[in-house]
């Protein structure tokens, strides 16, 4: 997408049509992610009703604390768009996210995060604390929850229960996410 | 630094001595950035004694939201040891570490954050907040503040004085902590 497109305003029922679409976009990523033996997160930013970043979990691969799907795919966008501020764009994720990634949606100024699963550990845009919901920043956020959480709750159990098959790999790839 | 290498244990007098010497690397650090027309802010790793990584924030050269002294440097740490943790490594940042840094050094488990001065509008280890004695987190990290603060205001303060006498880029700078 180039530098300046128009940014398409979307109705209530399209949007959530977008939404839904978006979000089974960030689940191929987390698919992806799983058939590398990833733990399953996947990540999409969405501008002007077009995709500008996918990306999916590669801890194991880059073997760094900090490539969680959500930091790709920011470093991705910015990369295309050639700026640091995704202002109009809409982070669609698979799982809720953590602190740091929270702090790089603030960071980037993404306007909405749109996000499927809960996460009770580490999920700081619900769980564990909302941080969209902190009037000491100076950014606000609009979330959006829930989206496909069956599915994809179903397919984080589903890789959980095949590393409880493969003994002493459980608890590596749970600090994994 | 190789893996598995010796921790060295220090004497707190030794500590106080060590924790000047890296946070007056992580000045020189900072000193690069404003070389480069950057947000003066500078950071370096230790473990065991030894720098491990070196960093200063490349918000400007690398168009990216997440290019803080802090990412960087983590990157490069973990990149170096070839592992996602840096369990026993203390981070040195001329400035308060923001949400999405002080994510990051939860993510990679570092044990000790040193920081120089204060940031009043985005730092979430004293001011706005202080996240280190939040206890819902499940990691609990240490924090020395203060260190070298002078010296660092001033750097900062040097900085944007010269970027007044520059109208128009101030705010554009300034948006770029």
């Amino acid at each position: 997408m180039k530098r300046g497109a128009a940014i398409v305003t979307l109705s209530p029922e399209n949007r959530m049509e977008n939404d839904l679409t978006f979000i089974k976009e960030a689940i191929r990523q987390a698919e992806i992610a799983a058939g590398k033996s990833e733990v399953p997160v996947g990540c999409v930013i969405e501008l002007g009703g077009k995709i500008i970043a996918r990306s999916h979990n590669q801890r194991v691969a880059k073997q760094s604390a900090l490539a969680h799907a959500e930091i790709i795919a920011i470093n991705r966008a910015c990369k295309k768009l050639g700026r640091s501020f995704l202002d109009e764009a809409t982070l669609y994720v698979t799982l809720e996210p953590c602190l740091m990634c929270t702090g790089a949606i603030f960071q980037a100024r993404i306007k909405r995060v749109v996000y499927g699963a809960k996460e009770p550990k580490f999920g700081v845009l619900g769980s564990l604390m909302d941080l969209s919901k902190e009037n000491r920043f100076n950014h606000r956020l609009e979330i959006i929850s829930g989206l496909c959480e069956a599915e994809i709750s179903a397919m984080m159990k589903e890789f959980f229960q095949k590393l409880r098959e493969q003994p002493g790999t459980c608890e590596n790839q749970r600090n994994l996410l």
